[in-house]
């Protein structure tokens, strides 16, 4: 597929205070620093990939505006305010100019109830099931082998990959991009210990989710216990994370992949979680506060607060006592000498 | 939809020792005690949450017998033996009223061999394929686009969410609960060793799994090597789990989300398993156990042992240690101040 | 099912260098050694298995040529270089005469858009769905329920387990496995935060897997931000495995269940991983490294190291803190008695 935007249509997308080079390349594809070639758009993420504009081959780079590198010979560096927002524009536009969009309408394969209420602006493509009473809203994109149960609701826009299942009344906002393999809906985990073992407690609530949200491929929310679990517009979800019943996740969360939080969780807008992090149930974590990566969450987080470690600390005080941790082995050794020292005056 | 049940009907199912206060609310939903308005039912889970009913508004409260606070005007009290079991009972019976049941039948764009063997009684939903010889038993559910492999076994009255695969030779016992994008039945990972890469090591063995399991969306148990992997009665495993080859699981076990279990790991009886918990290939957990969320299993863990930590090791220890290292940074340098008053002492 | 294999057909694919036992047993099945029966054949995977073999039931086994124990009556020792390899053969002919193997064609119930080129020698299984200009090639094995998106490429024999959905654009090469559940090229997960939240940073790249890849249920690989992320040849990839865009894998590396790899990471060849372990975005594993489970990787591991804890060190560092952390009480205990002392010498 050859490249659909001109080099005088990427400086207008990317806003440049300054264009430094007199050439005006053919853009082919957009490349890292060191895998770019003359026909490459690159760009500099950060003063640490300085070092890689020497011997970058790119046709065009986007560099901050104080960069005071200069261009070798054929080539253009474009100077904006901010390269990865740059980038981010450009790329919008080549996703919308090359992804595919289906056309509205109901594939034949599709397998729909009766009483489901379909947009005429929608796209259902094949192999999809919808059950009863669902509602598919206006341009909303259900692409192949998508499960949608009695009741639920999918808002304006929503797109939903394939192989997505979403239970019984679950409600899904606007504008949310849902990935391959993702599970809305599915009964929480609980039991009530008996003689005869546990016995399950039945999950009655559902799942609800704001506007703007992405979760990402095979991930799971369960549906709450009784009430809703719940996710606020704009929050964005990784891939294989695990959010448990009767959650509440606040608005501009940002959750790395295999995150799992327990039920009954509180996170407040504009947390941001590390990979691998786990949450016990009933724990809070509050506005804006930052969670590192593989931490254990066990109590209340408070807002702004920076933490890591399992069970987590301060993140400071968690990377000091991992430096100490480390000198251990010599701790041992100077208590050892100072107890022989000890011993020796006291037999003096 | 409107509430299936009328408040002389929950005081039925909830068994009261002793009802307290005057009127008879009309409730309309289900909720937590802070969430409650006049006309929900709440209950109360522990004693911790005494604190919540002075400002409950709920219409109903489901209240331990001990309890010593009083409903407020025109609120109720019920007193009950365990307020989270009564509210199960309740919800059971919600539940059953609400959820849908599918009609036996095999829906028209399934796609069936021929020497498979459906009950007459067993439900196979949209889009479903059950290959060669699979037997689905009496009352069995198929959701949705599940897969059936040849010679896979479904117990009488088991329920399959949609997308599950269940890969050839697999068992699954009566009245299990498999949840959506569940994968039993891949195969186990092991290689040899050999001097062009790794040599896959065939996996012939099988799956085989209980009565009353219930299995987490999205999560995975692998067949066997040879012989079987097998998972006991009563067993409920939460989302995204990973369960090895020949790795045997006994009864009512719990293992909460993300779980990782390595290849022919044992794990007796009654074990409960924290979140993000993970097992070394060929260790053993003994009945009763429990471990803690995110452990590291690495050898032998004794019958009724609580663990924690990675590497795991008893968890008053676990917990003592991670104390003891906030205060490293104190001890350091109480360590040095020893050294220096040691120093000036031989110096003088 | 009749075990396909008669004894003397084992001999012949053990090859081995003796043969200790007078009889010749009808084997029916593969068992471990303390599973064993009459009719079992079973094998002695390492040393420590040792003391299994006297209380083994096992109708031959395959043991090691310097193995100086002795079969028992009835009983017959097979004595070959390495019992694991050569219980690997048996298998794969085993498996070979009993896997079921889809013949060439495409399933009236699967939806091919017109542009894709499907081999004949191919096999599409029930409700597939191939979409515009995607490129099956010979030999290929799609089974039940597989998406494939626009553009992509399968290589020849490559197989692919029920429900799984690769993303257009994705390159598969030759003779891969797919397991249920997986999906490819997934969009990366990268944000560009603005005061009115998180903005999406489009993901236009791609997937590129080469040939011999095996890759576990439910794990995900997402497209790149731009250009590719690469999975390199005889890589073997376990269940519920997250591989973050940009990611490079080199050739031959064993990444076990549950592990999370952060955007950009470079792992090259030959790289082991254990189960869980975590890589933080952009960083850099060096050939032939072996990363222990539940590790946290942060920074470049230099080639040939082993590595474990997290944040991660070197591993003999590693397990030396852990047991000197064990003995974290006893090292308070002994600082405030060598204070005492000090502070009594001190008012002497």
């Amino acid at each position: 597929m050859s490249f659909p935007l001109s080099f005088s249509q990427i400086l207008e997308l990317a806003e440049p205070f300054e264009v430094l080079g007199e050439v005006s390349p053919t853009i082919q594809r957009i490349a890292a620093l060191e895998d770019a070639d003359k026909s490459s758009l690159s760009f500099v993420n950060g003063r640490r990939f300085y070092p890689l504009l020497e011997d970058c081959a790119a046709g065009a780079i986007l560099v901050p505006v104080d960069c005071s590198h200069s261009p070798s010979d054929g080539q253009v560096y474009i100077k904006v305010k901010n390269p990865s927002m740059a980038l981010t524009t450009i790329c919008a536009r080549l996703e919308s100019l090359q992804r595919n969009v289906p056309k509205p309408g109901v594939h034949p394969s599709a397998v729909i109830a009766g009483s489901a209420q379909i947009d005429e602006t929608a796209a259902i493509g094949p192999l999809c099931v919808v059950e009863e009473n669902a509602i598919i809203g206006p341009g909303a994109i259900l692409e192949a082998g998508v499960f949608i149960g009695r009741e639920v609701q999918i808002g304006s826009e929503t797109r939903i990959y394939p192989k997505v299942s979403i239970m019984s009344d679950t409600k899904v906002g606007a504008r949310c991009l849902i990935h391959p393999g993702v599970v809305l809906g599915a009964d929480g985990f609980g039991y009530e210990p008996t003689p005869r073992g546990p016995l399950k407690i039945p999950q009655i609530g559902k799942v609800v989710l704001g506007d703007d949200i992405e979760i990402g491929a095979n991930s799971t929310v369960d549906r709450a216990r009784f009430g809703e679990t719940r996710i606020g517009s704009l929050t964005k979800i990784d891939n294989l994370v695990q959010i448990g019943h009767n959650v509440k996740i606040g608005q501009a969360c940002i959750l790395c992949a295999q995150v799992g939080i327990g039920g009954s969780t509180t996170i407040e807008d504009g947390v941001m979680i590390g990979g691998q992090a786990g949450f016990a149930g009933h724990s809070t974590v509050r506005k804006g506060a930052r969670i590192g990566a593989q931490s254990g969450i066990m109590e209340e987080i408070p807002a702004g607060q920076t933490v890591g470690g399992s069970p987590s600390m301060p993140q400071l005080l968690n990377h000091k006592i991992h430096l100490l941790s480390k000198q251990l082995p010599s701790l041992f050794r100077r208590v050892k000498t100072l107890e022989e020292q000890i011993s020796e005056e006291g037999q003096n």
